[in-house]
């Protein structure tokens, strides 16, 4: 098969570099910048570059929106399937799945969980993928043999569960686990109280923390087009936080026990279900 | 010497281990369980029980008001050094630096930066402190040579760094870097989406959970115990947390993208202040 790859970021790049580690399938690479181009051969991730319209499967791995843009503007083979691997999925979907379907073609919403804190070609792996879970979404639309084929490729470049949804599903489990971790992850570090504590062990520090360090533009972007889900999640956590915050204003033990005992019975049963 | 350990939970416990594992001292053990001192005898750790009236260093490892009471009420050698544990330092030093003092005691606090999720003297291990850090915390009233002889102590059974500060820089540190991190952590689990994400990798949320397992009953005590601190701290936080939701709901991307960027920038200026 000949398979496209729209942008050679982190995870486009990562993408082709696996194809060619793990499968025998040509790659067609696209990416605006010509250095990039240029080091996507060099690294031999790439067979060709630039027409997508011969390819039978393309992964458009841009932001949001201009996977949005791609797909509706690119010319592509009659039936082909295209996959997009936006971190938000109702976004994407609501653009592009029915005008898709009309063209002929066989759209697959994708979420390949995988990423590191600095992207770009540079940092992209092959093996990146490997051990990762890859979330398809479903809709009416959702083409039995295109879903096939995808859940292969993803099993052939290291993805060890794929996960099927729908896109709502997705951005509800998404905007709690992921997106608001980084809401909270950075403001966490914006106290004044985070200039200076040498000589103190942070662990929980670190962990709360972890993902602070975000590429703005992105996550922005992702955080925008899943907005009514994040900020309900953001609402519920401010609540619970300021439940917590008014009992020990209050200095009201009993409540704050409750409280807290409360919060960890439901970590101890997550844990024991995830056992 | 003679060394007095009062409780023997996870951190007495461990203290105890670890003298007997690292030092030649002699170990006097303390609990109201009959069936804790006899595990710590058959582990042991403990030399002896019950007096600690001819001990030269006494660790008293109860929570806050209990080590408070601990240390008021009970006759210790004329000299001895006298050292709590907990968490929190102000509360603790206010109580008792000074009628310690007037008695010819010689009080130390510490904070040994180290623990688990479940606690008692059967998750108790004589290597728990290895590579941890041990913070001293002085008043105008603290003993040089009592210090020097804590910090020989806590290094040869395993910590690695010592820490002298305030109390008050202690539980300004502690109530941002670990007590905020905990309310946080315990408010988070509390969503209703919390509910079902099998099938979903959820490192962010892992990381920003991890020490919602607590218990209550300590936890609580340490809140209230430094709550001026720690509600401002919960203050800052839903300050900044509300600061990206509003950005959010109001779709205003330029506003996101900077306050996302600011997070980002200081966790990378922290990030390179540890290295």
């Amino acid at each position: 098969m000949k398979i496209g790859v729209v942008g050679l970021g982190l995870m486009g790049g990562s993408l082709a570099r696996a194809l060619k580690k793990y499968t025998s399938h040509t790659v067609c690479g696209v990416d605006k910048d010509p250095a990039v181009l240029a080091a996507a051969y060099d690294a031999g991730s790439i067979d060709c570059d630039g027409d997508v319209s011969c390819c039978d499967i393309i992964f458009v791995c841009l932001f949001p929106q201009d996977s949005i843009d791609y797909m509706l503007r690119t010319e592509f083979r009659e039936g082909a399937v295209v996959a997009d691997i936006c971190g938000v999925k109702r976004a994407v979907e609501d653009r592009v799945a029915l005008p898709l379907f009309e063209r002929n073609l066989r759209y697959v919403g994708t979420h390949p969980m995988a990423g590191r804190e600095t992207g770009g070609f540079g940092n992209s792996d092959a093996d990146l993928y490997q051990g990762a879970s890859f979330i398809i979404t479903l809709t009416e639309h959702t083409d039995e043999q295109a879903k096939a084929e995808i859940s292969r490729l993803a099993r052939e470049i290291g993805f060890t569960r794929i996960t099927e949804c729908s896109a709502r599903k997705h951005d509800e489990v998404i905007g709690y686990t992921s997106q608001l971790a980084h809401v909270v992850s950075n403001a966490y570090v914006k106290s004044r109280a985070a200039q200076d504590f040498k000589g103190f062990s942070a662990g929980s520090f670190m962990d709360l923390t972890r993902v602070a360090l975000l590429d703005p533009e992105m996550w922005s972007e992702l955080f925008l087009l899943n907005g009514d889900i994040l900020a309900g999640e953001i609402d519920e956590l401010v609540e619970n936080v300021s439940a917590l915050r008014d009992a020990i204003r209050a200095g009201n033990g009993q409540a704050l026990r409750a409280l807290l005992k409360d919060g960890s019975d439901r970590k101890k049963r997550l844990n024991e279900e995830s056992k």
